[in-house]
């Protein structure tokens, strides 16, 4: 048996909760967790606002942890090698995508904790390409973020050949915003943060912002239109979108990663005048957690974290929906 | 003086009209035209759908003739060769966009069509860099629909890496869409065609596609979901937008070209689940346009064409108008 956190309905309370994982599968590693983040979609599914959810939902996909068995057909694994597991616990690993190392584009991705059991619990089951090694040098009691958040605002690093002398924006510094800010400023770019919060704004310096723009102000937007290479989206809600492509210089890019339920309304004009695109992309793939693990092991990157007692949870997650968590919280089991 | 057919207001017939240039500026190059391509854009300036043009208007951008002269400065070109000219007739050559040879992206770029007068006329003048060379072995009765709806529809396949074994879908059958079948399949790709008007499939095929969709049949569209790598469209009008985006694959790209003026209506999550884009460009730049015609020469790749005498030219628009040009209708001078 396991022992975990589940939430049995929507907008519930996180009960303790024990559920028998069954058999390990010859492809599955187990994993004895230490830390967990909290990500804004653990409540998303919490709340079933995807519609995607199964009850009861143990939440956590930032999982930092200790590999405490592995099937038959793991591989490249140890048991008691540290490891992290993020967004998503398997894919079918023969479809195009798995095949050409983009596996958190296989349709039939499992997400670690939509149908099965995620990281608010004792131990955490996943397919062994989905548990990366934590590099020496990374502190495993910070590194979950990473997991999850990190490798959402890193992929359009990656995937988009973000070069370090361009300039990139992030809008919304929140969880995953100040971890963008900082593989920004990493990556050598100028960077400039976009936040609603005026009391955001030392801290976004700090976290690697080399200018702070209001996200509501017409002005702001309007001062540095045409500037900007990338710019990354990490909120899940409307924005004066017409400004923000119009904050994008010649063949800029608007990237959403956060979950905008409403439609983005694209003046195609607007695309076509300075060859600009919109895109979006979901976490990561193995090997980009291995590779952002790396560079933020290099670059000492990692979260700013407030920490809880996972019999806190729901302290945590109120904190958390409430707007006040500064930046990422990290569950300890 | 230069003798010229002119519209006076939006809407009005062409009638003939004779400007004086003035003298001729130190980087300009005034060509004879022989041919003049007619393309959607035309109708726009002449009826001031976009609320830039400046009356009169001598249309015409898809010219080809021969220098007759050169000013001082004007490079590379002399006075007897064949040459072509598009969209853009100008740009300051020394911004960012210019000096990295993006000269269609240049903020100062100047129309053929908009504040000066175009190739619906005897002679033509251009700042010299858009006076592109005709290369041997390319029919200059036939070039003058490359220079603008030709480049159009190339420039993304350069633009965006487009590889061999991509697949390719084309949205809109007409001037570009026509042209945009022919580079896909010289490109190598897979080509799929998307016409809302059944009896254009033949000749889709011939023009190079393998597949033919209808793109007003969820069917057709859902049939296709998931494969498409770059999807080209070529209309103005509003599309079922979230069935064309669910037509890409993973990493795919939904590009527009056709002057859009309705909102794009773009969901987010169906561009973060399989990393897809949104994005638009217009015409080409220079260099762009060179490698499009060493590309259209060597596969003798040339517009299908109707022709007009020059004296026709109302005839010629009120035929475009109509829905009836097939597929690029061209004015001999």
């Amino acid at each position: 048996m396991i022992k975990g956190w589940a939430a049995h309905a929507p907008k519930e309370k996180l009960e303790p909760y024990e559920y028998d994982p069954g058999e390990l599968g010859p492809e599955e590693v187990e994993i004895a967790v230490e830390h967990c983040g909290i990500c804004h979609s653990d409540l998303s599914i919490i709340n079933n606002e995807w519609g995607i959810s199964s009850y009861p939902v143990v939440p956590g996909h930032e999982v930092i942890g200790t590999v405490t068995a592995l099937g038959a057909q793991a591989k490249g694994l140890k048991v008691g090698q540290k490891v992290g597991v993020g967004w998503g616990a398997g894919s079918c690993m023969h479809c195009n995508p798995c095949i050409g190392g983009d596996q958190n584009l296989c349709p039939e991705n499992v997400p670690t904790i939509v149908g099965r059991h995620g990281g608010f619990a004792e131990r955490v089951r996943v397919q062994w390409p989905w548990a990366i090694p934590i590099p020496e040098g990374l502190d495993p009691a910070e590194a979950g973020p990473l997991m999850c958040g990190g490798v959402t605002v890193y992929t359009p690093f990656e995937e988009f050949d973000i070069r370090s002398r361009d300039r990139v924006g992030v809008v919304g510094i929140g969880g995953l915003g100040h971890l963008a800010l900082k593989f920004a400023n990493a990556w050598g770019c100028e960077v400039t943060a976009f936040t609603s919060n005026d009391s955001k704004a030392d801290e976004a310096r700090s976290f690697g912002a080399h200018h702070v723009v209001n996200s509501r102000s017409d002005e702001d937007l309007q001062r540095i239109a045409g500037t900007l290479d990338l710019l990354i989206v990490t909120v899940n809600v409307s924005l004066n979108w017409r400004a923000m492509v119009n904050t994008l210089g010649p063949k800029g890019r608007l990237h959403v990663v956060g979950a905008v339920l409403k439609p983005i309304p694209v003046i195609a004009m607007e695309l076509i005048g300075q060859q600009r695109s919109v895109s979006g992309s979901p976490n990561g793939s193995p090997i980009m957690m291995r590779r952002m693990l790396e560079f933020a092991a290099r670059h000492n990157i990692l979260p700013q974290t407030e920490h809880f007692p996972i019999a806190q949870v729901n302290d945590a997650l109120a904190h958390l929906e409430a707007g006040k968590a500064r930046y990422r919280i990290v569950l300890d089991m």
